[in-house]
C-alpha cells in the first residue's frame, strides 16, 4: 500500500516486464498485458526499449485464433553474464551465468583453510581472470558478482557477519570484493541462494513452500516461500546449527551443551572419528562404517538419527511442501542419503508425514553458483530502471 | 501477477478502502486516494456507499495546510459485531468484538475434558444466546463467529484435523457449528489467532517479524511476517511440540523419544510431579518448587532450561526480530517467567542475543478471543465485496 507515482509504476513496470520475459518466454505482448493489466500501447513501449537495449529479441512466431501471428519474445541469453561465487571451508567455485541462467563455465578449486578476506580476494580475482581468457569471455557483458557463503551473512550491507566455515567475523567483504574487481558485487548465506536456484530450475518448480537442508561442513536450512527466500529479521533465519537438540550433549564451541551441528557437521564426525581411527575425510569414514567398524558405525547411525530428527524439526516448524536435502553428506554419499531417507520414515511426526515430499537437490555442486548468478541479475534489472531514470 | 479486470478491481478496492479506514482512521479522503494511488473521485464514490452502509462515519475536522478543512473517516465501532471463541483443554472462553477490536464482553467457562464435538457446540450455543441476552446485543449486528483451539487445523476448509487437547480427529467443526449457529464460522489455530491480535494490538505492533510460543497445555509457536500469519502448507506451521530435543528422552504419546513437548507442557510437568505428591495444578507444583521440595524443584528448573532452549531454537530457525511469550507457564506465574528470561541470557546463541527483544504478551487471555473477533471481521469485509457483486 505504498504511495506509487507515475514515475515509480514506470520504473516498476519495466523491471516487470524484463522479468516476466526472462521468465515466460517466448511470451507474446498480449499475454504480458494481460498479466500485469498494462496496456497494449504501455507495453509494446516497454518493448521497444527493452530490445533496443539488446536484452530482448523476437524469436518464433505463434499463430493465435483464427490464423493471426504474433511475435513472441524472450530474453537474449547472451545479452548479460554475471559470476556467481561459492565459498567453503575447503573449497572455492566460480560460474558464469548468462541470462537465461546457463551456466557458460564453473570451475572448482581446493582451498587452505583459514585464508584472509585479502587472500581470497586475491584469489577469486585471478581465477576470474583465468576463466575469462580461457573462456574467451567479452567482459563488458559482465554485470555484476554474488558471493554465496556460509554463515551469518548481511545481505544489505555485504558484511560477514559470522563464518565460522571461514573464519571471518566481521568482514566488510562486498566493498572490497567491488573494489578489486570493479563489478557490482552483492553476498549472501550459500544456502538460501542454492535454495532460490533449486526454486526456479530444481526440484523446487514444484513447491509453494520449500525448505532446503544442507548436511555438509556445518548444518543449514533455509525456506522459499512462493519464490522468495524467506530472509528472518537480520538473514540469519535457517541456522539451525546451534538448535539445541540434546540440553546434556557435548558442549558446542558456542557454549552451550547439545547443538545440532555437534551430530552432524562433517568437522565433528570426522573430530569423533579421530579418537579412534586414522580418518580423514567422510568417505574414510563411511568406507570404514561399511567394513564393519563398530565405532564408525555408531558416528554414522547416530549422525543418521540426528539428520532424520532435523527434517522433522524444520517440518514442524516451517510445514513446507518440500524438503530438499543438500550438502556432501547427501550427494557424496548414497549409503547416507538411503539411510536418512529410511530412517524419516519412523523419525518424523505421524500428522506431518505426508504433508510434503522428501527430495534431494538436482542441482548439487552448481546450485549456489547458479542461485548467486541469477541473484545479482535480478538487482541488475533493479539497477536497470533506476539508470534510466537518472537519464531523464 | 494475476490478471485483474475492472470489476475485480473494484471489489478489491472497496475491501481495501474499508480495511484503511479500519486501520488508519480517522483519514482523510485524499490521504486514502495518496496511499492507494486510486482517484479522488474514485475514492468518494467508494466511501459514500460506505457510509451508506454504515459501516463508516465521518469524524472530527483536521486543518490540512493553509486552512482548508478535511472531514475525516473512521469505522462505526458499533456497526458490526464478531464473537471470538476460544476452546482449550479445560476452559471456554467467548467474547463479541465491535469493528474497532474493542471488546464488549467476554466470559470464561470450565469445561471437562474429553467433550464431543456436538456437546461443546451446544455449550457453545447455550453461552452465545446467554451473552446476547445479558448485554443485550442486537444479533443483527453479528456478522460471524471465529473458533481459536489447539492442534492441527484446517483453516480452509473448517477441520479440525487433529487436535490432542480437545481429543478430536477429523472433525468437520466449521460446518457442524454453522449449522446450529446460523452465522458464518471459520477455525483456526489459537496460537496462530493470538499471535495475530498481539500483532495487531500488543507488543507485535512494533514488529515486522514476530514470534509467539506459548506454554501451556501444549507448547506451539507462531509467526507473523509484516502483519500476515505465516502458515506453511498446510497450516502446521510452528507445530513445535513435536521438534525432538532429546534422541534419548522419555517416549512422547506420538511415538517418538524426546519430544519437547513432554518437558515443558502442563500435563507432561503434572504426571511427573504425581510420581512424587498430590500436585493438581502448576500453582501447586510451583508452590511446592517454592516450598524446597527438591523433586518440584528439579522439574520446574528442567522446564525453564527448556523453555529457554524453545525460545533459542525457534530464534535460530525463523530470525524474528521478537519473541513474545505466551500461555499459562507464562502469565500464571512471575516465578516461572523470570527464571526463563533469566535462563535466555545463558541459552540463546550468542550472535542471536541481540537480534530480538523478548517481551510477555499483553493480551493475555483475552488475545484469542481478539485475534478471533478480527479474522472473521476479515473476511466479513471480503464477503462484503462479493455480495455488491451478486446485486450487479
Amino acid at each position: 500500500m505504498k504511495k506509487k507515482d507515475q514515475n515509480y509504476i514506470k520504473k516498476e513496470n519495466k523491471g516487470l516486464v524484463l522479468e516476466l520475459i526472462r521468465t515466460l518466454g517466448p511470451v507474446s505482448r498480449a499475454k504480458i498485458a494481460r498479466v500485469t493489466n498494462m496496456s497494449p500501447t504501455t507495453v509494446s513501449r516497454i518493448v521497444s526499449s527493452l530490445i533496443e537495449l539488446n536484452f530482448v529479441e523476437e524469436t518464433d512466431q505463434m499463430t493465435s485464433g483464427v490464423g493471426r501471428k504474433a511475435n513472441l519474445l524472450a530474453v537474449k541469453a547472451s545479452s548479460i553474464l554475471s559470476i556467481g561465487i561459492e565459498l567453503d571451508e575447503k573449497l572455492t567455485r566460480v560460474g558464469f551465468i548468462d541470462f537465461l541462467g546457463n551456466i557458460v563455465c564453473l570451475e572448482e578449486y581446493h582451498r587452505d583453510s583459514g585464508g584472509s578476506p585479502a587472500l581470497v580476494i586475491a584469489q577469486l580475482k585471478k581465477y576470474i581472470q583465468e576463466l575469462i581468457e580461457k573462456h574467451h569471455i567479452q567482459t563488458d557483458k559482465i554485470k555484476g558478482v554474488c558471493v554465496g557463503l556460509p554463515g551469518l551473512i548481511n545481505a544489505d550491507n555485504g558484511h560477514v557477519d559470522l563464518s565460522v566455515q571461514m573464519q571471518w567475523r566481521q568482514v566488510e567483504f562486498a566493498k572490497q570484493l567491488k573494489d578489486v574487481l570493479g563489478y557490482d558485487v552483492i553476498i549472501d548465506n550459500e544456502l538460501k541462494l542454492k535454495a532460490y536456484a533449486e526454486g526456479i530450475f530444481g526440484k523446487g518448480k514444484k513447491s509453494k513452500k520449500m525448505a532446503m537442508i544442507g548436511f555438509g561442513s556445518g548444518v543449514g536450512s533455509s525456506l522459499i516461500v512462493d519464490g522468495d527466500i524467506y530472509r528472518g529479521h537480520s538473514n540469519y533465519a535457517g541456522e539451525i546449527g546451534h538448535t539445541v537438540v540434546d540440553s546434556n550433549g557435548i558442549l558446542c564451541s558456542c557454549g552451550n551443551f547439545g547443538c545440532l551441528q555437534t551430530y552432524i557437521a562433517e568437522p565433528f564426525l570426522l573430530e569423533e572419528a579421530s579418537k579412534k581411527g586414522n580418518v580423514r575425510s567422510l568417505q574414510d569414514l563411511i568406507a570404514t562404517a561399511k567394513s564393519n567398524e563398530n565405532w564408525a558405525i555408531n558416528i554414522i547411525e547416530r549422525a543418521i538419527t540426528y539428520a532424520a530428527i532435523t527434517i522433522n524439526n524444520v517440518v514442524c516448524v516451517n510445514n513446507p511442501d518440500m524438503v530438499v536435502l543438500t550438502g556432501s553428506l547427501i550427494e557424496q554419499s548414497n549409503y547416507m542419503r538411503e539411510r536418512i531417507f529410511n530412517k524419516c520414515t519412523v523419525q518424523i511426526w505421524e500428522p506431518l508425514k505426508d504433508s510434503f515430499t522428501l527430495e534431494t537437490s538436482s542441482l548439487g555442486s552448481q546450485g549456489v553458483i547458479l542461485g548467486a548468478g541469477m541473484k545479482i541479475q535480478k538487482e541488475f534489472i533493479k539497477q536497470l530502471n533506476f539508470e534510466e531514470v537518472l537519464l531523464k
